[in-house]
């Protein structure tokens, strides 16, 4: 159901040139890693695409004002506190938390992008963080694991991805697990190559990518107040094709983005829900997020239970989209279960064995146009309750 | 947090006069009561509402239809199956229905409003319910919660109501638990009255009703493909003030709303989210949905555990209502929890027990304007994800 064709990536995930990471304890979490540092051995060109929830992280502010210059050194970034609904003092931490980076990598804090994740309405223990920084350069080393270990809050696993365009390779390295769906990026999201771009080109094939996978991305519809997804270019293995490059972005976005949706709070399944036949994309993208954030879908798909008639609900609801009943059709993992807006008479032993499948595919055709999208998202169970009644840790 | 003054209840509920009602198991269900018929002794004056989801039952169709009279003798109403997406023969199966009961009461299937609610995708049983009819006009009573208990299906309670205005009495009866977020009306709502008003004036009351009541219930976001909220006024108590009447029906609604709330899947907090100081109701009407539907709000409910920059994210993820982040104020049952967008050092374990309360009351006020709108809905417990990873039943 990818927009693109299978892309190999590597095993386990390697680092472009020039890039490298560390991450440690500085004491906001009991034992576990809570600071990460990311650093290119030079200045890289770097875009950036941010939350649009209208109370954006003290980072969020930061980050927007850092990425207008169009070039970074390094990503620090915090985990347990999102430094969130904290005002002026919040923003005053933020720029400590860059300029403590700057200093540690012989760098200026405008080339130091923040990012900050974990619990809102809390104050940065700035000077733990501050403290904790001091020596990471000495241990800066070539695992893009190891820096995604440091950013990990209800994750079950750390996510690293890299792949090979040309010459160069891109490395993507991100967090998340609830609160999600982005909107302009996921929860925190970096993405590093040692092709060589300027600013304004990869502000447009970040845009492009995130667009088709980031941005269709929902666990929960619940959107983060730390959204941030960046991507650096030191331009070490110098000019690639544009056009493969960004085939490459896209297809390792979209990896991130199933990634990301099979470690959802409580996921079982990853659970992809593509819209085809639709009279545009915009309509494609909304009906296929209507079906990826049901609760009675992804219950339906938590119990493998071929309740279709979910499925229409979950098309139907979408007021604004012109959806003609009688030119419905769908498919789960394959099986045909309506056609014409009417449920068939499929073999229902059978699709409750498919649903059963680590991966579930919704697929619905409106006959109503040409276009597609493909949103993705996993089932809702009761391990999502217990995980967010508890979470809590001022 | 109502919109009108509190107003008394009956306890128990009462028919206004000229109302009778009965229910029976006519076999879709293995042993409870799965058929319903409420009937005026005269022809009454009516109006309805019913979903806008894009896939409508077969008895929302016809109800369309019928409705368009303004007259109505009665409703008949299944549970179990929904005879939704079941094509031509569902719609002749929603007209035999209506046929049959209008045979049994002596009126003409033009003035009988059908309901059917259950499972979406499976024939109704036309001939059980055909032979279910036969007898029910003789076992016509006057407690309008024998009637109720006719159309539950995930249910855990009958609902019905009823209150004064003048001579007249105006009665609520309703059922629905999940797939919940009305857009016109809830799952089943009726209202019968012995008030006397034209169609037309009926059809603007229950508008104006409904706007600030079953269209701002939600359980779980998900728009049934049923929906339907009649009303029924027979005139048996001559005029009643216009105004006085509008009033206790809003107040009703908002009642029979929150009843709903209550006894959403898997509910153990009736959620009020309140939003003040709007640029426009829409604006405060958009905001009260994203809180009340927000998942980590929901389990912040249920976990009892004041987490509040989950509220300030689920009113910033609403983007296309301008939100002022530095005017944003909230409360929890009466507790300051955010002032100009930034968490307060409020008392936590007097937080913590408020939250206990059964009912949960979020105030927000944005700052903007003067306007606000009042959502209604429930917590998020693992209740209702294993009622619909299993719920099935063709």
């Amino acid at each position: 159901m990818a927009n693109t064709a299978p892309m190999k990536f590597d095993n386990p995930p390697v680092f472009p040139r020039g890039f490298r990471c560390t991450s440690t304890n500085c004491g906001l979490k009991p034992n576990a890693k809570d600071l990460a540092l990311f650093v290119s051995e030079r200045d890289a060109a770097a875009a950036a695409v941010f939350t649009r929830n209208h109370f954006p992280g003290a980072p969020v502010v930061l980050g927007r004002e850092t990425i207008k210059g169009g070039t970074l050194r390094a990503i620090v970034a915090n985990s347990k506190c999102s430094n969130v609904a904290t005002g002026a003092t919040g923003l005053a931490n933020a720029r400590r938390m860059a300029a403590g980076a700057a200093k540690e990598i012989g760098s200026t804090a405008d080339r130091v992008l923040v990012s900050s994740t974990g619990v809102i309405g809390v104050q940065l223990p700035i000077e733990k963080i501050e403290r904790g920084i001091v020596g990471l350069a000495a241990q800066l080393q070539s695992d893009p694991m190891v820096g995604a270990e440091g950013i990990m809050t209800t994750d079950t696993f750390a996510k690293a991805l890299s792949a090979r365009v040309g010459d160069a390779t891109i490395t993507w390295v991100a967090k998340g697990s609830g609160m999600i769906e982005p909107n302009m990026a996921t929860m925190l999201a970096y993405i590093f190559t040692d092709a060589d771009f300027d600013a304004a080109t990869l502000d447009r094939m970040l845009r492009a990518a995130v667009h088709v996978s980031f941005n269709m991305l929902s666990v929960d519809t619940d959107t983060s107040t730390s959204d941030t997804c960046a991507i650096m270019a030191n331009g070490l293995a110098g000019r690639v094709d544009e056009k493969a490059f960004l085939d490459t972005l896209t297809a390792g976005c979209i990896k991130m983005t199933e990634t990301l949706a099979r470690d959802g709070e409580g996921a079982k399944h990853l659970l992809r829900t593509t819209v085809k036949g639709a009279a545009s994309e915009d309509d494609a993208r909304r009906v296929a997020k209507s079906l990826v954030n049901s609760p009675l879908v992804k219950t339906m798909v938590h119990g493998a239970d071929p309740n279709v008639g979910r499925l229409l609900m979950a098309v139907g609801k979408v007021f604004d989209v012109n959806v003609n009943a009688t030119t419905t059709d769908a498919w789960i993992n394959g099986h045909a279960v309506v056609k014409g807006g009417e449920r068939l008479d499929f073999d229902e032993p059978a699709l409750r064995t498919a649903l059963k499948d680590e991966v579930v595919d919704l697929v619905v055709s409106l006959g109503s146009g040409s276009a597609s999208a493909t949103a993705y998202g996993c089932d809702l169970t009761s391990g999502y309750i217990e995980e967010n009644a508890a979470y809590y840790s001022s």
